[in-house]
């Protein structure tokens, strides 16, 4: 096995990712379900508004009293009084009358409309001229208009954002339930691979990736834990894979620079019971030694040791397991890809998808993606792109101007 | 000052936010610095690489070896061992002699290239023919080709996104300096509000805002904490903004409906000391009443009591203020803009700017913007909204398929 593996496309892949099963749910307070994924479909158990409300400042009454008003020929209304925000009015009104009302107040019985202030003038303190003539409703939002009781307001495997935390607070939902979050154990490995606080010596690197990847799973709404840095060695990575398989609903590792650590990670992977490699290979650059297996029913993602191909096949391939994991609908998805146009010609070769690192501009409306250029063993550069460009892999490149997908990163 | 003010538009509002100032910062770790404003310019104190490293998989050799070097006609190089991963390597290669050498090993002395083991065949176990011609340097990256001691890498002002993480992890970064994180007084106003595990009598409506901006402070890198809710009453809205500016770095209210209560509350701010009242009435749909101040140096924001304008705009103002103390450059903030074309024709009123609340979907890479209406009421459509759609302060409206930027909300 050691050296080549069969080579799959990344849409191959992908359709494989469906054999990972969905974590369990919890209840959480209202105020910490932001940016969870909610677990139910959440129907209202009340009218919103619950009464008749006014939509602007003005004054409650009858809409027939303003049949025929204008400008020239105002109607002429008697004030009897101001409702109160926040209370029951229990005035029902007459012809003839109107009644003061703020922006939400409630419209008190006998008034159908909301005659606006600004189509309003005194002409003592108890009666008002008003302009305008008016439809009944007009200005009035009605109980149940917004929201009826028993209404499906929010469905599963939406993203809780602020809207709709603001609904949920709306119909009075003081906790929620959401799909718990994936927690995923990070493994480094490679024997070059020190500790970010430790010198290195020549032939000895930092470890990059274990921050990287960290973060990447804390974006993608994950509870990461570092595991620690495995020697190139059987025992050692099959610890710490042990570890990460006993605590943690995913594992990702980092592979050394070495083409051969994911070879080696292979191997331990299979002195595993219920093991299946669902893929070992990509066609895709970067990131071709690509590991992707099921392991007790978990999802082992082996990344590239390089912590720009890392980051790549991560935001590919680790942040769709997550959001498989974790509940996420498909309607929530596609906002992650947007299309930019090439800045310069980008080449590349037929037969493997190429994501190029790339700057981001906005030029009256388009988005225009420059490549990055670095070396593969580079990272300066690494810190400098804003996305991905994809390159299909059935082109040979981009050209100037030509537009492709591009994944925020 | 009731009823009526001085209406400015929201450019001329902007204008005025720079006399806020900066926040000072804080040492933290690496790894709890995601997200957070880089508040140095960081300079490497290392080369990267830190020694001469091979790109590829397979062997170092001197290119002259390998000139003329073909298919037909293969050089042969004895090799004279494996770099160790991680190890200095102590060898010093002599004329027709290779070494072992994986992916980010080191590059010995003597050695100028790396030929790819794909090009590469045994001859014997200590001898291979070399297929392809290499340059001096090919598959090679130099000491400090990278990155080099004293470069500046991460500038000032920017997020500290996963890329920049690892960056900093390369170069031995243990702890960053980063802005502190605005802490948000915010305080719920309006005599008709209840807290949202009340059960609303007639006339009384649950507290959303309070939702709504703990959770677009908390996007924002806020650090939000809730003062209550205040009565319509000159008393209760001192004492809690009283309580906000002692803790916070910048408070925020939200209006009870009615359009006299920022006016009540802009009252009360002018019996604060050092008060200067930046703007009360914005040219903006939705949005009107919004009143801004500087109080003791704070910035301080009031915001209409309906949740979809309160939404809009602490989008608009509240997230630009929070980027101006936390101390986040510039050129980070035009990515929050894209454009959109509009679904349908939009209509607007010249002489105000209009944000539509609407949904986005993309086709053929074609962003388009299909509106929302719902009353001014209501809020079930709030969730449905994934942008807010900018028609500009001189149009009358877009026309369907009329593109206009769009924030992401």
């Amino acid at each position: 096995m050691k050296g080549f593996f069969k080579v799959q496309t990344p849409a191959q892949l992908y359709q494989k990712l469906n054999c990972f099963k969905l974590l369990s749910t919890e209840e959480v307070p209202l105020e910490e379900s932001l940016h969870r994924v909610l677990a139910e479909d959440v129907t209202s158990p009340v009218n919103l508004p619950e009464f008749p409300r006014s939509t602007v400042d003005g004054f409650a009454l009858k809409a027939k009293d303003t049949y025929g008003a204008s400008e020239k020929n105002p109607a002429l209304l008697q004030i009897i009084g101001e409702i109160p925000m926040g209370k029951v009015s229990e005035i029902t009104l007459k012809d003839g009358e109107a009644i003061k009302i703020a922006t939400g107040g409630m419209v008190p019985k006998g008034a159908d409309a909301v005659e606006m202030v600004e189509y309003t003038e005194w002409v003592d303190v108890q009666t008002i001229h008003a302009f305008k003539t008016l439809s009944p409703l007009e200005n009035v939002i009605q109980m149940g208009e917004d929201i009826k009781t028993g209404e499906v307001v929010i469905r599963k495997g939406r993203i809780i954002r602020p809207q709709e935390i603001g609904l949920l607070a709306g119909i009075g939902r003081t906790t929620i339930r959401v799909f718990l979050r994936p927690k995923v154990g990070i493994i480094s490995s490679g024997d070059e691979i020190v500790p970010v606080d430790k010198t290195p010596t020549s032939g000895e690197v930092r470890d990059i990736n274990r921050y990287t990847i960290v973060s990447m799973v804390k974006e993608a709404g994950g509870i990461p834990f570092f595991l620690g840095i495995a020697k190139d060695q059987f025992n050692d990575l099959k610890e710490k894979i042990e570890a990460g398989l006993s605590q943690a609903d995913m594992v990702v590792i980092t592979g050394g620079s070495s083409v051969g650590t994911l070879d080696l990670v292979g191997e331990v992977l299979q002195s595993f019971p219920e093991t299946e490699i669902l893929g070992h290979g990509l066609s895709i650059k970067p990131g071709k030694p690509t590991l992707l297996a099921e392991v007790q029913g978990k999802p082992f993602l082996g990344l590239p040791g390089h912590p720009v191909s890392a980051m790549v096949i991560f935001h590919l391939f680790g942040k769709t397991i997550l959001n498989i994991l974790s509940g996420l609908s498909n309607e929530m998805k596609p906002q992650l890809c947007r299309k930019a146009r090439a800045g310069r010609n980008i080449p590349s070769v037929a037969g493997r998808e190429d994501y190029a690192r790339v700057k981001l501009e906005e030029k009256d409306g388009t988005l225009w993606a420059y490549p990055i250029f670095g070396k593969s063993g580079a990272i300066a550069h690494l810190a400098h792109a804003d996305g991905l460009l994809k390159i299909d892999i059935n082109d040979e490149g981009l050209e100037e101007g030509e537009e492709a997908e591009v994944i925020f990163i």
